[in-house]
């Protein structure tokens, strides 16, 4: 008899993101005539950059030619994307990171999930609240929480709240954890990280063994020139953090998947009998057992990410994103709503006027101004009253989304 | 602490694809002027066909204007690449398979590796010997066996021998299992499956609630009519079979990555309090959490497969390998040796003379006529005494890798 994992029946339904396209639905059947603009999941609209679709091209025409034609690569991802991620993405901003300790994979999602096969059940794992429902999913069906509460959260994880009142940066655990998942710019706040707030997480980590499993996804749209980049600009942190990268929202390869992974050679995990296991090793042998690398195509076009002008091209599309994220900041100002984040990231986060719900102002914008955004309590309870509107759309359909709020909105 | 999966540790080391290197190259070096010829691994050599480039190119244009370009796709696969799997590759046959049961990934290995995270921990786990090593490794990972013993079995799994003294099927367990890998055509033997075969395995499953973890990687290369592509081509596979499928070999995607896995609606496990789960509700839900689809311009070139002009230049490609089989099967034959396999697979399984072992064998080979094979025993203990040697080549190397044996390999 074949039995399954049970910890797959744990997990709630999916609710946020269905119950958000039911909602929709019946208004657009209530009314056909409205002209309903998106500003909900975080995806790209803009153009694959030229010198990523041009190394695309260049790298198809290599494979009709049976001397260039590539077959199964290495499974940790080409010798020359690794070098230029090491040199370009971390050697540059001083952190001394190796191509070896790069793994090209073909998403953060699936990395960020993936990543818990190397480690044991019996650890801690600390979330923050609201949080990208991946990273608690993915621990709900790898059998590391108990059941659900009414709230939404599961027996056994450490939610660490992010509002308004901390600065949307989660206070340390008062327990001992193990794992901690951090994610800046954060998805969904929009918040950021400086220097000195990593260096207690950091201090935290080594002095208790704990890994930080450190989600750099949004990390190009940071402008401040203060804030890190990386996880490893930040003393100590090879000897305790994990970084994942993605090329999905700086280059826009939401559909053309290409992400990448750092696990540090000096990181280590304890076994069961105490000794000390070098993660690089067990991140390695996972990848090359489960994994048989990046369409050569595709890492190809990631490489021209790095190109002088792929990098001048990146760059156009970040600082569209963020003139749409500042339109959004200062027309919801204006329509006297309290935001936060929308500055480094391409996410705004909008505090909910007094006495209205996440779900309330979902539908208060969805009826007044048809526009779609996220509920902010979908991402855990701590967002409840607030609310995720994207910057990754159209300027014309963000600048007509705007008039509609800032006309037509009323508590 | 941040703790370790301890299975990790349980594993052996990659043993044999090492051990090849190292006595290749040791070989190399003291004979810098030897031509070695690799029939080893099994990656395809032959360029993409020229409707899945153009297929490719067409879509990277698509992603180069705003309003064609792809963003996140159904982490299942874009329907239309899915409707023409399902009709192609299963209806054609008579499969009753819906395009909603098909799952596009990225690979088999990363499949029949991940398909585990939707079972039980409590299963009893059938697998061929020799065998394709992923599904050893990944249920070692997975915390399914016990250690391993002298002889490379682990505790635990149950190992199903096959040989020439069975006709390279095997025998059903004389235990009961819950859940079998079965591969045809087989690497590494090259062996088939007849219906009537199949049948008594799926007539097993059904009597025992077992599943059949079905690889048909190879399908392409069947040319007996009378053989089965699909296990669902075999009554009541529906109820107990999972398919794995892949464009790797068939159209050359080693290197650009796509693959298929099937998952009947109809297939159920059994959760702990003895209730049904739908298998497909698990794996749908597995791969929209920890996965987010294959590359937009990928699928693409796969859907290209189905074009007239794809089937063409495919079937162009399955041809040109056989043949390469064909002349090795032939020529070994010619050498003496006895051979199995080659006819409806890319892979030839030689038996080695009365004598030598799998690694003798390898030594004479690279030595005498400086050809590269992979020694039998690495699959497995029961593929002691046999050799596997691919088809994937170029028809030169094939044919001066063939001459070298005939002229120059004495037992």
């Amino acid at each position: 008899m074949a039995t399954i994992n049970n910890n797959y029946l744990k997990l709630k339904a999916g609710y946020l993101f269905p119950e958000i396209a039911r909602r929709v639905n019946t208004f657009a059947e209530a009314h056909p005539e409205a002209k309903i603009i998106k500003l909900g999941i975080g995806d790209v609209t803009e153009p694959l950059p030229a010198a990523c679709r041009q190394a695309i091209i260049k790298a198809v025409e290599e494979m009709g030619d049976r001397s260039t034609f590539k077959g199964y690569g290495p499974e940790q991802g080409y010798g020359w994307l690794r070098e230029k991620i090491a040199a370009e993405d971390f050697q540059a901003r001083g952190c001394d990171i190796d191509a070896s300790e790069i793994f090209i994979s073909d998403g953060s999602k699936c990395d960020t999930g993936n990543i818990l096969d190397i480690f044991g059940h019996d650890n801690t794992i600390a979330v923050t609240d609201p949080v990208y429902p991946v990273y608690v999913d993915t621990n709900v069906m790898a059998g590391n929480t108990g059941d659900v509460n009414e709230k939404g959260e599961y027996e056994g994880l450490v939610y660490l709240p992010i509002t308004a009142e901390n600065n949307f940066t989660a206070e340390l655990p008062t327990q001992k954890v193990d794992l901690i998942y951090l994610c800046f710019p954060n998805n969904p706040t929009g918040a950021t990280a400086t220097k000195e707030y990593l260096q207690t997480w950091v201090d935290y980590a080594k002095a208790n063994d704990a890994i930080i499993l450190f989600d750099a996804a949004y990390e190009a749209f940071i402008t401040d020139a203060s804030l890190p980049h990386s996880i490893y600009e930040i003393e100590g942190a090879k000897d305790c953090a994990i970084e994942f990268r993605s090329f999905s929202k700086n280059a826009g390869f939401t559909g053309t998947r290409c992400a990448l992974t750092v696990v540090p050679k000096t990181l280590k995990g304890k076994a069961a009998d105490g000794s000390d296991v070098e993660i690089w090793k067990l991140w390695n042998r996972r990848h090359c057992t489960k994994f048989n690398g990046v369409s050569y195509i595709v890492q190809r076009g990631a490489e021209a990410v790095y190109s002088e002008e792929g990098k001048a091209q990146v760059r156009a599309l970040i600082e569209f994103y963020l003139e749409n994220a500042k339109i959004i900041c200062s027309q919801l100002q204006a329509a006297g709503l309290t935001i936060y984040g929308g500055v480094n990231a391409p996410y705004v986060w909008v505090q909910t006027p007094t006495g209205l719900s996440s779900w309330d102002f979902f539908d208060k914008l969805l009826h007044n101004c048809n526009v779609v955004g996220t509920p902010g309590s979908g991402f855990g309870a701590a967002g409840e009253g607030y609310f995720r509107i994207s910057a990754f759309n159209s300027r014309e359909n963000v600048n007509e989304a705007m008039k509609r709020i800032t006309e037509k909105f009323t508590v």
